[in-house]
């Protein structure tokens, strides 16, 4: 397996840069630094970015970077410090979403412009490689195996059929990718379940979400398991497979994020299922990140498909799945 | 073990809020949303604490929180529903640290002053009860157990030895509170190293540093480690422990946080080491929190003694231990 081009990741970057007039660019996502150099540097570390020059890692003294080719390093006592090379440069463009308003306003002292920039920094992100999408298919395959192997979960508590899906992801050199949800009963109406130690019924619908972290690349499924399904159970189920297909269905290279929303929404009320969140998002080193509302499909993102109907005081049903946009069907990292 | 007392607590937020002639007061990092009102909720929510009403949680609409006579419930589509809110107060508090730039920006346009208030927040946090001290006492003995019972390492890679201690934590129903460090050899020598599968070798220093949480409450341990330490690494280890010693020694109600590094910093300097990082941190539900710089400790104050001392291509040494702050000597946690 090749390693990554970072070379051309950082020349995409520095081509958005000059659109906007930027002489700079200040990365501090730990995800984003990755995708750019390859280093898994710690936090409170930055990367500068500055038209021409080679990169500089601007890292605390206790922290240890090696120099390479592509960039120098720095060590800073102190947001102070970062302000001051920032002094340098005219217009810096900044990840607003990652800088909080007090690093905002001791970065602001340096009296250069800073410029809202998180949007294009995490763009060329969204059209993943063949080295990202050999990782984000092991680490599907990791959580899927998984949640197919679990059998009969009734008997068990939530804590525990919990911690045996993360426990067999450690025991596959991987760890879990977010908390794993698994929401049984009642419990599974709730979308973001705080795990309890409720003991599995034979007739509750159980929602398990989880995902796996192979080198970084993160992997989100979910599945809806039921020992023992009623008549409301087996439609809940039936309703919530058949928007996920009819949605995987639209994707495809060309297609807008937002129309795959509303077609969701619409299949949705069609069934009299409230929408309690999106049809799915990008993903890739962070579990959530674009293609997001505005954007259109391309050829090699990956997007979860993961519609989900919750009925208050029943329960609930969520099925999740990674596809890859491609110019004709997306091709489905698990099954 | 008692509850703890929440209104007691809401009730020193709100007279902090008064001196600053705040009317309302936005919170939004998981950890003091916890401590005001014992809810462990999902991200992308915020307690709006406001004088003489009841506090209201502001949450998506996926997330499930049940009313209770402490609080009431909002159910908001983003964040422009929780400006709207904001709309009705003249000066509002936030926390300008897990504040983002882009999240002010929005708050923003409900022309109701934004005052940074993290510090104040953050303030009733530092002093803990008797059940926080409990659960940060055991969360200590989770963790300092673990690192006595870990054995000659030699020949086990950085990454099993990691691998070990959070599986031991978690058959003790605990989990790590951070990323658990295995440095050895000269990678000991870098105070935030990312273990790697080098084998450890029988006259390596080995830092260890990991932390377990029980109840959301923390720990944070160091151990340095060596099976057949040479002169140079007694020596090390020797250097440090001294050090440590005469740090705890100086812990009591009413000394300065500062007066405490800059004796650490003379120590460091008078055994010719560097100065890497700071000789400790407030500990409770997160891994760092106050009392730092600035801060005067008070009884029933947690705060970690972590002298450290490295030395470039040859290795290093850390201990650390959890101090009680009381009116005379410190009570340690670990031993």
């Amino acid at each position: 397996m090749e390693k990554p081009d970072f070379a051309s990741r950082m020349g995409k970057l520095k081509i958005l840069m000059e659109k906007k007039r930027l002489d700079a660019c200040l990365l501090n996502s730990r995800n984003d630094i990755f995708y750019y150099t390859g280093e898994s540097i710690g936090d409170f570390s930055s990367l500068l970015v500055s038209s021409g020059k080679p990169c500089i890692f601007l890292t605390p003294l206790n922290n240890y970077v090696q120099k390479t080719s592509a960039f120098a390093v720095v060590w800073v006592r102190g947001i102070a410090d970062i302000a001051k090379r920032l002094s340098r440069f005219k217009r810096t463009g900044f990840d607003e979403y990652t800088t909080s308003f007090w690093a905002f306003s001791e970065l602001k002292k340096s009296k250069c412009s800073l410029v809202p920039f998180a949007s294009q920094i995490k763009q060329p992100r969204m059209i993943k490689d063949e080295f990202e999408l050999e990782h984000i298919g092991k680490a599907s395959k990791i959580a899927s195996k998984t949640l197919s192997n679990l059998g009969d979960l009734s008997g068990k508590t939530e804590m525990q059929v919990s911690d045996s899906i993360e426990n067999a992801f450690r025991s596959s050199y991987s760890k879990p990718s977010f908390e794993t949800i698994v929401a049984s009963g009642k419990n599974s109406s709730h979308v973001h379940h705080i795990n309890s130690s409720r003991t599995i019924g034979k007739k509750d619908l159980v929602v398990i979400d989880a995902g796996a972290v192979i080198d970084s690349y993160c992997s989100d499924i979910s599945r809806t398991l039921c020992s023992l399904p009623g008549k409301r159970e087996k439609q809940i189920i039936e309703n919530v497979k058949e928007t996920q297909c009819e949605l995987i269905d639209m994707i495809s290279e060309g297609v807008k994020y937002d129309d795959i929303q509303r077609k969701f929404e619409n299949l949705m009320r069609k069934k009299r299922y409230k929408v309690l969140h999106s049809f799915g998002h990008g993903i890739g080193l962070s579990v959530h990140e674009r293609p997001s509302k505005g954007d259109t499909l391309k050829e090699g993102m990956a997007i979860t498909v993961e519609p989900g109907a919750y009925i208050k005081n029943f329960g609930g049903c969520r099925i999740e799945d990674i596809a890859i946009v491609r110019k004709g069907r997306a091709k489905i990292l698990s099954s």
